[in-house]
């Protein structure tokens, strides 16, 4: 029995040093795609890498590849800590999906892909008309997906949950987010009602691309990435990919009358690269190096963003560099009108441009409206309406039109369930930094521009065990308490309150 | 029987697409680690391209794939022009490699490998005896590959000169480089002797990289670069690279004292992607896309950088841009300066940096020491005396060190027939040019700017046909006339009598 095991695990490892392969090259290509292609090239270089995947496909639905992780799982109790995450993972993957034809899978892939360009047209016409019968067709598929998995969850929306944020349930999101709702919303009506008055005129005025280029080396050099073992460029959307183990890359955008969308862009995408950059290297070797969830990067980034990079110590820091690089645009501007600026409450219509504190608003919205789709209890033709109100009701405005209201985010052509895990990010950090500055005082290092020590405690803390552990199970052993909101509510309140005299 | 055949078509067909692709995905992965792969990244892109490249090797090995073009060659006379062509080029590659075990392609691999790593380190030292033991196993490998080539040709220099320039033969080699070295010695002489004196104080004034960034837009627009099938960006070697049908890429680099550098490699390296941007659609059908000899490649990318580029009408016509990006780099250079300035003749040491003019004695020096090493009539060990005495014979200067001298080029860690192709483009390209020049007011159009015609007289005569014929048959087709150096030798007669007053 021993040896078959040992067999089994050399068919595993095999196999999955293939798919590895396989994956750097598609990663390759896409981040190509995403940053140099030619428009015309696109095409091939999309059926370049289906073929690529698809051949990884084939790889982990052999005969050979399924009865290996059989022996494996069953006899899981005896082998090695990460041998054994590894095969859980994988065999969990394999339950969800066992059931799923490979005409089927196709047929998924095809509505996926319909209902990606019905969004196009339909955003682009801001009419949600033409995107209605794909996001019900979108509704079916992952309803099918759920019904067909062996391991499905009783509570449906569950087993979306658990492909993005392992562990995290619709109850827990339900507390999480009644509890945000019952404080936040209180709150912002008093900031509302504030007589401060922010200054934003210097925001749009010109920057030049080279000084931005520079700010964007600074920055990252600032919070210690290793460019030894990653690069970056720019791409229409930022974004960070991990190519392969000593190959992490982020880009950013140039806005001439926005110099800042640059900074926050490039620290957020900083944040998520120094995720990667610091993986334990064990983690490689035993292919578990991807099963950190999209709560545990997005609150990591949001880290570096939010909690460090819009703080007044942050500011002080960066402060001289900007007036280097941008004298024109901080003519006359002092350290407190940067930091408040970059610090304005402004309820706003559109996801990825809210401020910090109305961003959960946008997310309650979506996982409010996910809820209702993934139980039926709603009609799709009555969501654009819905999608209003709430915005009425939470934030006090409403979208002119579909594109930006409903139509405004890609995430539905894929599915639901990916949302909260911005929300998630939020608090998790918000937990991991109260827990941080116990030991060290973060402001002082900040403002110093040390980032050796903070970036050490991440690693040792929030990094080091993000593969191998659940996001309830990992922020309850980072900080030892349970998964709640409070900090990052708190953190607002403290903040906010502070900024607008309330 | 025709039925055997359709059959042996689909195989060679899908086993040729499933090489197309992972080509592709090579040729990203490549563009990739050469123009913004980090460092530590190279070593497993590399492995990811290997691990690609020897999936498409199978390909072309299986049994299945031989017996399929075995059958289509026996019966390459009822098979269409395009296909038999196909056919007649991959049964001459089974044919030169068939006796090759893939223990003995790992072997001579390796061989190159340490080859490459050998002349780095030799290069860097400046000691041809770090690279000694290296070249004598390049040598090695390269005779063995002959040996075993089952269509070997009876002269052991043409068989690599097959490799790179089909067609070509050392007999054509030698009577060509003959006739060049009997008539550029005595104009050389008469060159340097010549009381004209050509200013270049203003070569070296800064330029700043993004008025060459403008200056690379400009040059690739107005030579017709096709940007919605095509891309630039820097790399430290200017390069081109044919990714896909649609996805031709060119690089350059900028050097902020050699503002010129910028400007003709990136017309060179246009000339390339012209080349592939107006390739035959059906040749990539075919598969037979790939198949232009190296000194037709490189005839047209001199084309464009020295019989166009170089010319005093193209200077008339860039004269006032460059004015306009430039303007301390210009200021108080006319233009007849700046045309001048740019056809300096003056013999140096280094391939790369050596003028028109000067540059056909670089390539016949190499080719002179390649056939010594073919021909097993030289030891290793005398050979950096021996390229000395040449750089002496033919250029009146002499390296002070092997790293200006013999170890300058990458080329020979790879095996030998290569240079040659180099000096051919030349030929080539004076060749077509008079051709040209009796239907086109080639200077007329090129003062005013005009592209057009030029480039659909290139299409028509020289690109169309390329990847069906040898090189000989391909410029007697456009000429009417044998290969000869006599255009290209009477074109530097005249041009640089005119410039030097001789």
């Amino acid at each position: 029995m021993h040896e078959d095991i040992q067999k089994a695990l050399q068919i595993i490892r095999k196999a999955l040093e293939e798919k590895q392969v396989l994956r750097h090259a598609c990663c390759v290509l896409e981040f190509d795609s995403q940053t140099i292609c030619p428009e015309r090239g696109m095409l091939e270089q999309g059926n370049t890498s289906a073929f690529l995947s698809n051949k990884a496909f084939q790889i982990s639905h052999s005969k050979e590849f399924i009865s290996s992780l059989e022996l494996l799982y069953e006899h899981r109790k005896i082998l090695s800590r990460d041998t054994r995450i590894l095969v859980e993972r994988l065999y969990w993957d394999y339950l969800r999906t066992k059931n799923i034809t490979p005409e089927m899978d196709k047929e998924f892939s095809l509505v996926f892909n319909k209902a990606f360009v019905d969004w196009l047209d339909a955003k682009e016409e801001a009419d949600f008309l033409l995107f209605e019968d794909s996001l019900a067709a979108v509704q079916e598929v992952n309803l099918k997906q759920i019904a067909l998995a062996e391991n499905a969850k009783r509570v449906p929306y569950d087993n979306l949950l658990d492909v993005y944020e392992r562990g995290m349930t619709t109850r827990d999101l339900n507390r999480c987010f009644d509890e945000c709702k019952e404080r936040l919303v209180p709150m912002l009506k008093r900031i509302l009602q504030s007589p401060k008055e922010i200054r934003t005129d210097f925001l749009s005025r010109p920057a030049p691309k080279e000084s931005q280029r520079e700010m964007t080396e600074y920055l990252l050099e600032l919070l210690g990435f290793n460019f030894e073992r990653g690069t970056w460029t720019t791409s229409e959307h930022p974004f960070t990919e991990c190519l392969a183990k000593d190959d992490v890359r982020v880009t950013t955008h140039f806005h001439e009358n926005m110099f800042y969308s640059n900074m926050f862009s490039i620290i957020h995408e900083c944040g998520h690269a120094l995720f990667e950059q610091n993986q334990p290297v064990e983690d490689f070797f035993y292919h578990i190096s991807s099963y950190k969830t999209l709560g545990q990067h997005e609150s990591v980034a949001r880290f570096y963003e939010n909690l460090i990079g819009r703080s007044e110590a942050f500011i002080r820091l960066v402060y001289p560099k900007c007036r280097e690089l941008f004298p024109k645009v901080f003519d006359g501007v002092s350290e407190k009108q940067f930091y408040e600026a970059m610090n304005l409450v402004q309820p706003s219509l559109i996801r990825t441009e809210a401020d910090e504190f109305t961003y959960t608003f946008h997310i309650i919205i979506r996982y409010e409206i996910e809820q209702m789709l993934v139980n039926k209890s709603v009609q799709i033709k009555d969501l654009p309406q819905i999608w209003n109100e709430k915005y009425e009701e939470y934030l006090g405005i409403c979208p002119l039109n579909d594109r930006e209201g409903i139509l405004q985010d890609v995430h539905w052509t894929d599915g639901f369930g990916y949302f909260p895990t911005y929300a998630l990010g939020n608090m998790y950090g918000a937990m991991y930094y109260n827990k941080m500055r116990e030991s060290l005082d973060v402001d002082a290092l900040v403002s110093s521009g040390d980032f050796v020590q903070i970036n050490n405690w991440m690693r040792d803390h929030v990094w080091k065990s993000a593969n191998r552990r659940d996001a309830k199970t990992w922020i309850l052993k980072i900080t030892g308490r349970a998964f709640t909101p409070k900090d990052f509510l708190d953190y607002l309140e403290n903040k906010y309150s502070k900024i607008y005299g309330i």
